[in-house]
């Protein structure tokens, strides 16, 4: 069968200063993190995950969460988000006058227990006053769905746990869900079937997909979001950030190589390529780190 | 659009001895080159391309081919063979007893002059006499068309280029044409729009993809040519192999990467995953050099 028609335009979501630099063993220093931020908003990137409101001294890269938040250069035409784990942290995102925020729960209730101390359950609970105090602010809000094609803990995942996490997320009001490949497992086919049964519940506009290109396998996993009708993909600039579970392997889909292939496609994101490649080695020159991206390491070549 | 319907069967074709080694700069001991040969031979890979009887002298790396097709354990299950450039070539692979060989020309004029010293109808003229000796003697060929995606002297490459060399060669009559992204710059679409151009001049069954992973997306392409029905791909076991025209950058699709994502697909191959990660594990540890494939980082982390 031909590829058939994809989407004219995607959004963008960038998570490398939250997803990416939160996976990084040592600590950025917060000027670095906020010329990263201000690189990526040159690079016109419509969202940028910024930091986590997590409880401060949990994760020591995340303690300048304010701090970052307050020096980064805002643009108007740019959302800038922040995960938060509960109220506590929505205040202060809402405090740091963040435009959207995100809540982290999982389609594995092991993975949800390990990662947030409380089952799948417990979390739609927590967020409930969390969801509703972003809407009454008008900040947007967006759910992760993660683990949701496969659980270090519990291997295979249920379609039915996605789909029921999702709906709950959703019955919170959040406005987008990120269904989330958090260990890098995934393939095509299983991404169409999990797409299948989230579409009969939900509009495709209120989908996004969130790849780990652990296994090489992100790309092809968009592009069969693309063919489903997917129009909002997450990735990293540098394909920053490693998966907690294989140390020393690949993290997020790098940003630049979603850009190219979507530029291939002929997909218009409104996102300037050479200008993530920018902010990729910004960040790679302060950390001495090489991007895990492949079109980073041909464009630098 | 779901996925649709894929091939229940993929046969891979590996490039990592010759394709990948290569692109090394360093010469590899041929004891080496065996002994990576051998263990790729346990994976049970189906084509196994050995080494290329290139004129002795012109690449050292090279040098030992007769050496390496003697020393290496033959499975009668497996097609070991050769690139040839000319009919000299073919008698040396003839007189090593390859089973299949291999002969090479581009979509690209430009590129056929700096890669061979003769414009692609040149190649053509100069291959017929080795084809035809080849069938006379019950060897097994294939066609490389290289830059079928782009070139790196004359950037696009039309569809029609690539039609038009794709039918010579088969008029030649080789078994099989590998339609050749040398320098890893193909997208999905095109992909799609290629063998759009080649099906309906040719049966599916003599049409291999060859992808190179210089910018990330050759699994996105794999997954386009399996949308089309392709059922042969080529790769390089742990990614093996530079691109000359971007040194630093990732090389060929790592044979690892191709039968996760088959595997995850339902797609049989025959070949064993785990011990392809054990032939480039091998290798690595004799060369030094770090697999640039992910799964390979994922599965040894």
């Amino acid at each position: 069968m031909p590829i058939g028609e994809l989407p004219e335009r995607v959004t963008v979501y960038e998570v490398g200063p939250r997803d990416g630099l939160q996976n990084q063993a040592e600590v950025i220093p917060t000027d670095v993190k906020v010329r990263f931020v201000d690189a990526l908003s040159r690079a016109r990137l419509p969202y940028i995950e910024v930091t986590s409101f997590v409880r401060p001294g949990m994760i020591p890269q995340l303690a300048d969460a304010e701090q970052v938040a307050e020096e980064i250069e805002r643009r108007p035409e740019i959302a800038y988000t922040a995960l938060v784990p509960n109220s506590r942290g929505m205040e202060r995102a809402s405090r740091a006058h963040l435009d959207g925020i995100a809540v982290f729960t999982a389609a594995s209730e092991t993975f949800s227990r390990h990662n947030t101390n409380a089952g799948i359950a417990e979390t739609i609970e927590r967020f409930r006053p969390v969801v509703a105090e972003a809407q009454a602010r008008g900040i947007w809000t967006r759910g992760y769905v993660s683990t949701a094609f496969g659980c270090p803990y519990e291997g295979d995942i249920s379609t039915e746990a996605v789909v029921n996490v999702s709906k709950d997320l959703l019955a919170l009001g959040v406005s987008q869900l990120a269904i989330s490949d958090t260990i890098g497992v995934a393939t095509p086919r299983q991404v169409d079937k999990v797409l299948d049964a989230l579409l009969e519940e939900m509009p495709v506009q209120q989908l996004a997909l969130h790849f780990h290109d652990t296994r090489g396998t992100a790309l092809a996993n968009v592009l069969a979001g693309l063919q489903r009708g997917i129009t909002i993909f997450d990735a990293s600039a540098g394909g920053l950030g490693g998966c907690p579970y294989a140390p020393g392997a690949s993290g997020n889909l790098a940003t630049e190589d979603l850009l190219y292939m979507l530029e291939g496609l002929g997909i218009e994101t409104g996102v300037s390529l050479s200008d993530v490649v920018e902010a990729s080695r910004l960040l790679a020159s302060a950390t001495g780190r090489v991007p895990s991206s492949r079109y980073f390491a041909a464009a630098t070549a």
